[in-house]
């Protein structure tokens, strides 16, 4: 969603801003200073552009926006089994995640801020009203997060194709479930925090299973 | 038929493949070593005509590939576990369960002629080259096809929403697995036939998984 103007911008939460467009006339070191103060993302464009992308007077100040209010990891209480994504890119897999998590019961789903899939309509759409009842919490950086659940005693599982069979570890006590990217798997900084690499034993020769699949198998193995 | 993308060239029976369709932007030595090593017939081709051919993202890939070949009932031998879709009807979701199979190392896969999904590009790409190792076999009439294994002593597991928690059924013998359809379930045929009704019990109130995460789900516990 666009919405626009240099009040709405300082306004805003910053949690919910993807991009910020700003005319390449606009003079405020203010604004800049703020966004840089924030880590959100700006792209500097003619005046013209943004006249195109909203009706009204912009003030050379353009944003996009989430539309879903994402959680914070405050938000997290006595949950004893939470799942992180670890840069999703798909959104018909982030929709049938959010769906099985909502199935399992997990309450919980962390989602890193940058490189990773936004709840948009697709999403919505594929999560079939299981948004409703589920919590998405966008971390800035999802190593610190997991670090801070293992200091509040979590275990973190984290998927990988070699990992330990699931089928011969016991999951009892509170546990986190990272799933990595659909090409690259689990990130290297994730996985130095890991305390048990998880892996499905596959029989086939192409293995790999849909990312959705493979959170499905083990989320239902692990609840 | 047309397939495409870069997997699923590499990834493809050589025999099956008849011409390939190049972008002549594309780099890739890999892909231009393997063609002329399988000694394929490729030709390049501006990119435009690539997305004129198929609908999706080619990568710079198209195939052009025989048609799948059904294999028929009598090709089962010797197999524990097959897999049955009772009217699977979304192309994502038969993609996804034939990639699942192959994982699991299913070998078969019964679907009925009628009011089903059939094998084409999206099933293709889905199943990201799963289709070469798993057969799909075709059949007039499901509840005939199921009877004839059960006198070659399958036992047929059939999923329900409300079915028996499959973490406490004993799944060993020869066995079949029916997923139903994506909103209407099992046939009430099927039904009428089935020895025991699966189920994966569910604490949310969506209560409804993805038919491919679902289908993810039964066949790794019962492999």
């Amino acid at each position: 969603m666009l919405v626009y103007g240099k009040n709405v911008l300082m306004d805003m939460d910053s949690k919910k801003i993807r991009k910020v467009y700003l005319s390449d006339h606009l003079h405020s070191g203010e604004i800049f200073t703020y966004l840089k103060e924030k880590g959100i993302h700006y792209f500097l464009c003619p005046k013209s552009r943004l006249d195109k992308m909203v009706v009204g007077n912009h003030q050379g100040v353009v944003l996009e926006i989430d539309d879903y209010n994402y959680y914070s990891l405050d938000s997290i209480e006595n949950e004893d089994f939470i799942v992180a994504l670890d840069h999703i890119e798909d959104v018909h897999n982030f929709g049938a995640i959010i769906r099985t998590c909502e199935a399992a019961g997990v309450k919980s789903i962390l989602v890193p801020k940058d490189r990773s899939v936004r709840i948009n309509e697709v999403v919505m759409k594929t999560s079939a009203g299981a948004l409703d009842r589920v919590r998405v919490v966008l971390v800035s950086n999802l190593c610190e997060a997991l670090k801070k659940l293992q200091k509040q005693n979590y275990f973190v599982y984290s998927s990988f194709m070699d990992g330990e069979d699931y089928k011969t570890l016991d999951f009892s006590g509170k546990k986190i479930l990272v799933i990595g990217n659909e090409g690259k798997g689990i990130s290297k900084v994730v996985e130095a925090i890991t305390d048990v690499r998880v892996g499905i034993p596959m029989s086939g020769s192409v293995n790999s299973l849909n990312a959705s699949v493979a959170a499905g198998i083990l989320i239902f193995a692990m609840k």
